[in-house]
């Protein structure tokens, strides 16, 4: 069985981290699939998923990290070319990438007790992301 | 199909690294699932899951790598508001990823000859470690 | 639903980036699987693959970035014990990761207009890469 699950977050770009596992859960719940795994992805090149411990340190820890990974105030090609001033989100985002592989076992998520599913936003404006949730299963 | 399995490793945290594909590869037998996506994931913020060629060498400098992305040293609001001193570790985690699928044809992992799935663990203390294989396949 | 299909690239290495798109598109037409996930691979552990916008400042960008992680004249144990000299390779691969995962809806990857998947080689020489594309569903 597979089953497709979209939802929206808006989101203020710069390093913007939100937690997403309630809506990844919801979307487990309404699939009706017990056993399987569920790809949260994220459908843009400024964005990406990963897992944290959602807490307010940590997310200004990994603002800080992205910062020295892909820094805002770098020089890059990408806006040499368009203007549009956002090469460092694009490079963060290769480098966390788009989306992870979930295990699910018994209806749940098995996901760790400090452990969520956040998307992180690197675009230098607001957007309005579309998540996909697609569960592989039975 | 679906197939489920879990087993446990003790790791000593600071980047300890692990070897885990006979694990995998034993999951994969016992699965009788020949063709599909195995998904090996670590249910927890400090550790993460994904390839290299397993030498001495290279653990080291996996272990350095790590050290430049997020300095154990460095300063981290997680461990101003918790006091557990783990925050390089969080950050790393999230940087790297709690899982990966390899995928799977004919009985058989698709690996390259020296690329072996790694745990890492960055916490900073011993752990038993779960790691859960999700093989999709039939 | 299980199908397999498997391509080569004629990479340059020293962060040679390729998009792979077309290919693994025509993966999935082959396939005839409308819905489910596509797992993008790279059997080795000296290439990885991501997402990007595939446009020429970006892919200077993506290569200076992984520079600033492991930068090619710095030192690494793997070097010492095999004189290879292609220590930094790894661990970027390691870092990016060997593969990822798309969701499949309605014939469709789920990709956003600015979005390409990237086959990147890290190696110091020239490689023929084999990419596997294994797709799950319905």
């Amino acid at each position: 069985m597979v089953f497709s699950y979209e939802f929206s977050v808006d989101t203020r770009g710069f390093c913007d981290i939100h937690d997403i596992t309630p809506e990844v859960k919801k979307a487990v719940d309404i699939s009706g699939i017990s056993n399987g795994l569920v790809c949260v992805f994220v459908n843009g090149s400024t964005a990406g998923v990963t897992t944290c411990e959602y807490e307010p340190g940590l997310v200004k820890d990994l603002k800080e990290a992205f910062e020295r990974l892909a820094p805002q105030s770098g020089e890059y090609h990408h806006n040499m070319a368009w203007g549009d001033g956002n090469g460092f989100s694009h490079v963060r985002a290769s480098l966390l990438g788009a989306g992870m592989c979930v295990p699910l076992s018994g209806g749940r998520l098995i996901l760790g007790m400090w452990q969520q599913i956040i998307l992180v936003d690197f675009d230098n404006r607001k957007r309005r992301r579309e998540v996909i949730v697609q569960i592989v299963g039975e």
